[in-house]
């Protein structure tokens, strides 16, 4: 019994031994175990509750013994009678060691606890967050000795938590006497970090324990939607999202417009700016108050955009993304306050984090999706397609990534389709055909049943069909292929040819027919030859950036695709895959990483390493430029043909047979060559 | 002749082996000599001219033959064509060494050269500036490998001058990529340094090679007057100095109404922080215009004020300061940008220092004096009083340095006294009394001539005489007690008692006549027995401060007295030691420093070394808070007498003999013991 009795804390399994009397906090923090303090061990903070452990373990080899603890003493007496303490629970700075013990820290308790984000790839969010709380009990000023307000609050850190200096946001500068002398000489101060060696910087302050939690918003900026999640940084949790169009579309509607916009326009780069500043206050204050929150509490927000974007909120003329060689003003992270940007919704000391561009078309969003994916980290070749009016495209393992963008238009969202629109109630998303009979049976948004299914018109009748989105139209070539009325060359055959009235001649060229609601008032829902056209394009370029990817990495196949994008989560793989979107793998290979970008945004704003990380990725990633890539022309004329005029689908081919049919009649003069590159 | 030719650089007298060929600048480089270059050793710049010396030195043991260097190269000879160089000047970063050399760096070659001031103690300030400027050719962009443009500065800089990481000011973003096309890739940029450690921050570019120099702004933020000097950072030359009125003074005279205002009045210390912000701008554009330079090359600025001063212009309000602790808000330096402070006639990224305050009412204007006069440095003990509304006192040596602030109030500036006005043409500065006659002759601001000078008169007609400015009144009443018109204890004496009909009775108490203008339509200029009182108050202040310092220190004695302060430079050293104002001390060992506060301005403005070590001095001072202190009332009322009652005046008695008279009659009512505590 000469022994200090020895703790062991799960689920960390540190341990070691203490004298009698030993707060289980200092023993956590002496051991190096992640327990959470605010206060530090005044009682009044709690979030140091553990959950001591009682009764035998032969595994760790002890006894816990009741009194293996102190017993309750009167701070914890009256935390529980105000606050309540869960059944079980201590405060860690107020129990003491008494005898051996095993010691649990749940994960509210911990600051690096995990958090697994809700989507379909169970990606787990370590909490390390760049701001953090420090209670500290001020010296008062004294004549005797006189420093300033500030100085004698440095001290307290330096006393109470060990921080050997910090810096403070001019914004604080005025309002840090009323606070001190609110919270009576007691506060609360937000420290930030840009890096762990970083000295921090004051950036809030409140009087006394502050208890209102901190808060953070991370933010997608896109050309045509302006997406935010505000999360707790304490748990993670999201509190609250919310999305807005992006102001700027009434500049234009793809990103080289609004490139040209400003190079028309004199000041037009400033007026772009001011709009998107303007909306993301609108969002700011919408967010803070549908969270029920003050916005003064939310002091980080990490924004991921494309590189126009990008240019365009930091207030940089987007002139030189116009045009060859595409240079950025610059392209590494950036970390600026809410104050430079200009974005007056937050507190002016509210730290701002853009990701890094990759280069001059892939953008802090594409850095974004490499911090979510990490195609870096796995161990088979995964390609990676962030499918919007830009793509964004990945290719990786453990050796090597490499990234490139591709024009691929606004087709794949619905525009420029004959019967296109976007994704709302009404719209066609998914559809088959029958190869047989070529009738087609379709689903449309806001209904779960298939148009052949009882009770589909019925549940329809209040939308009625009007319309293909996105998914829809990519479904709908697809199973127009399959069912052998569109041949590989993308040509739609005639009545004739195909044995269906579905399809009809207009023009010199035919289209098929889904769904004719005229009866009803409403639209006829066709596929033209233009819209097949269109969708050549979108898919060639997404596959031609692709296949360049693969031929610079000396490979002819991938182990596996991820599509991501807010719009690539609602693609069929299947389809995909019989279009030539994607390189021939396995179906069960093809997965969906949802608004990947959105996750990279959450992961940099919750965690300061990922930031480091995603800097350095970003640096190493080799960096295709398809406009000056030979290859890609080839590649992209061999994409034209439906899947594939050079590359074999074996895998494909396992799954579907694809009917070798033939509509060459010359009637049809458009094609693929006439391409617009345009980007976004 | 098988060693390397061997080059001597003067003045610093290093010198070092290098291999023929080896440039000028190469070797300067090498051996850490202080040679100048913006360009890098392009021959574009100019910076680094030397001059080689020809002939025999035996001091140096060496012969410098006429072809020590390489012949005059093409790129000297365009410069000379186009610029001119002066004769015996050689580009050192185009002639190269042949055989043995002496070279002469000239002081406008040094990048540390010393600047000194034009004051009447030769202070050298050595150059050492925060910013400096780097020409660089910076990579273009390349698809193939996408950078950012900033990330290829920073990357020319490593390269090209060995700088490891840079930051930049967010206002400079948008600015960059329009800068380095104009320059075609070759441009200037100005990287500011907090510390020699730091990373250095690029605040300004200008295309290709910046020659309009560097401009800085060492301003002393006085309650009454705000004056700045605009210096060439590169020669340290002053170009231009302007001073403008505190337009605060519409809230209140003093410090204290200021403080009063911004209780009494919400938002009071905003409208007042506005008000001081506004009027920098407008100096900062007249400064400029002066001196025919555009704003945006003021790049740096340095603040010296009180505090109350100090927090009005960093926008915290000063109500802290109105009472007891006297709490500052923040004490340390500060580093902050035109952008934070609001001052829009500057850069958004220039950069602004405030120097450290020392207590709660001893501000960064007696940090500038202090590091203007280095009291710490001085061998013999040293007291520095800077008069002004409020006194700052600094007592020192190399033991150590004490520091407090006595509230003398406006009587010194010639403020509430009856006859009192500022300092202006027709103002008496000096005045003698005949002890035989009691008959007064005096000089006036505008005339060379004393009263009693052929000339005088018409010299003075167009202003007439005016009043008493401050250092006038002090010697009146000086004269006055040296003349036996006036008793130790502040009594002036009856027509009766001094035989002089210029002692005339007012109500129950006499004053003398200076002079009558009545019958030119001028005033009646008069010393009353208010007007000593006045000065006792003022002179006892001052006084009771450096006594209680010299007591803190164990001293009964200083070795010397500098007085500093736009005042107190004009104050005659005998009249203020027969007054009592400063200790006894021999009559030379008095002098003055002229305004000290601007001159630490500047010193701080041009030498980055300089504001470390006035940081480390001022947290090593020992504040002494006069408000606290028992024995500065005792001091206090002992030095009401004049000189004084306790303390003996032996070097004053060597020179003068103050006639041993008494008034005291009963008549007079006002004493020392109401005293006004007023700051300000």
């Amino acid at each position: 019994m000469s022994q200090d009795p020895l703790v062991i804390f799960t689920p960390s399994g540190k341990r070691g031994r203490f004298p009698v009397g030993t707060p289980v906090l200092t023993a956590a923090r002496q051991l190096g175990v992640d327990l959470d303090s605010v206060c530090g061990g005044r009682g009044i903070c709690s979030k140091c509750q553990i959950t001591p452990s009682y009764g035998d373990f032969p595994k760790h080899g002890v006894h816990v013994a009741q009194d293996a603890l102190s017993e309750w003493n009167k701070v914890e007496q009256r935390y529980d009678d105000i606050r309540g303490l869960k059944a079980g629970r201590r405060l860690g700075c107020q129990a003491t060691v008494q005898r051996d013990v095993i010691i649990d820290v749940p994960p509210e308790s911990q600051v690096h606890r995990q958090v697994v984000r809700k989507a379909a790839s169970a990606r787990v969010i370590e909490m390390d967050p760049a701001t953090r709380l420090y209670y500290i009990e001020v010296q008062e000023p004294d004549m005797h000795e006189p420093t300033g307000d500030l100085e004698r609050i440095a001290r307290a850190l330096k006393a109470q938590w060990d921080i050997e200096k910090i810096s403070t946001d001019f914004s604080l500068l005025g309002k840090i006497q009323p606070i001190l002398r609110k919270g009576a000489w007691k506060i609360t101060v937000a420290l930030h970090k840009t890096d762990e060696n970083d000295i921090p910087r004051m950036i809030a302050a409140w009087p006394g324990l502050h208890e209102g939690g901190l808060f953070g918003l991370a933010i997608d900026l896109g050309s045509t939607t302006i997406s935010a999640h505000l999360t707790n940084l304490d748990t993670g949790e999201v509190v609250a999202s919310s999305g807005i169009m992006n102001p700027q579309i009434r500049f234009g509607e793809d990103l080289m417009s609004r490139v040209s916009y400003s190079m028309m326009n004199k000041g037009g780069d400033k007026e772009m700016t001011r709009a998107v500043r303007d909306a993301l206050n609108t969002l700011t204050e919408e967010i803070a108050a549908e969270a029920g929150i003050t916005a003064e509490l939310i002091l980080e927000t990490v924004f991921v955009c494309n590189p126009v974007m990008h240019h365009l909120l930091l207030g940089i003329d987007p002139f030189e993304l116009g045009q060859a060689p595409f240079a950025l003003a610059t392209s590494d992270s950036l970390n600026l306050t809410a104050a430079e940007l200009g974005l007056t919704a937050l507190p002016a000391a509210a730290q701002i984090y853009v990701l890094p561009c990759i280069a001059g078309h892939v953008g802090a969003d594409a850095a974004a999706v490499t911090l979510s994916e990490e195609p870096g980290k796995s161990p088979d070749l995964a390609l990676i397609v962030d499918v919007g009016t830009n793509a964004e495209i990945l290719l990786g393992d453990t050796t090597r990534v490499l990234a490139c963008s591709s024009p691929t238009g606004p087709a794949f969202e619905g525009a420029q389709i004959s019967s296109g629109q976007r994704a709302a109630p009404g719209a066609i998303e998914a559809i088959r055909i029958d190869p047989t009979t070529k009738e087609p049976r379709f689903r449309v948004i806001g209904c779960d049943k298939w148009s052949d299914e009882d009770g589909f018109w019925e549940e329809t009748a209040q939308t009625g069909i009007t319309g293909i989105c996105g998914s829809g139209i990519i479904e709908a070539v697809a199973e127009m292929r399959i069912a052998g009325v569109l041949d590989a060359s993308g040509l739609i055959g005639s009545a004739e040819q195909t044995g269906t009235e579905r399809c009809f001649s207009e023009g010199r060229t035919h289209s098929y027919l889904i769904h004719d609601a005229t009866d009803q008032g409403g639209p006829r829902i066709t596929v033209t030859m233009g819209d097949i056209r269109a969708i050549q394009l979108a898919k060639s370029a997404l596959y031609a950036g692709a296949r360049l990817l693969m031929d610079k990495r000396g490979v002819d196949k991938v182990d596996r695709v991820v599509m991501a994008g807010a719009f690539g989560a609602h693609i069929s793989p299947l389809h995909a895959m019989v279009l030539g979107m994607i390189p021939d793998v396995p179906l069960d290979k093809v997965t969906n990483a949802g608004n990947a970008a959105g996750t990279g945004a959450r992961i940099a704003l919750c965690n300061l390493k990922a930031r480091r990380e995603i800097e350095k990725t970003v640096r190493e990633i080799t960096k295709i430029e398809t406009a000056i890539e030979e290859r890609f022309t080839e590649f992209f004329v061999a994409a034209n043909a439906i899947p594939n005029a050079a590359d074999p689908f074996p895998e494909l081919s396992k799954i579907v047979t694809l009917p070798d049919v033939s509509f060459k009649s010359g009637g049809d003069d458009s094609t693929g060559g006439r391409r617009r590159r345009r980007r976004g």
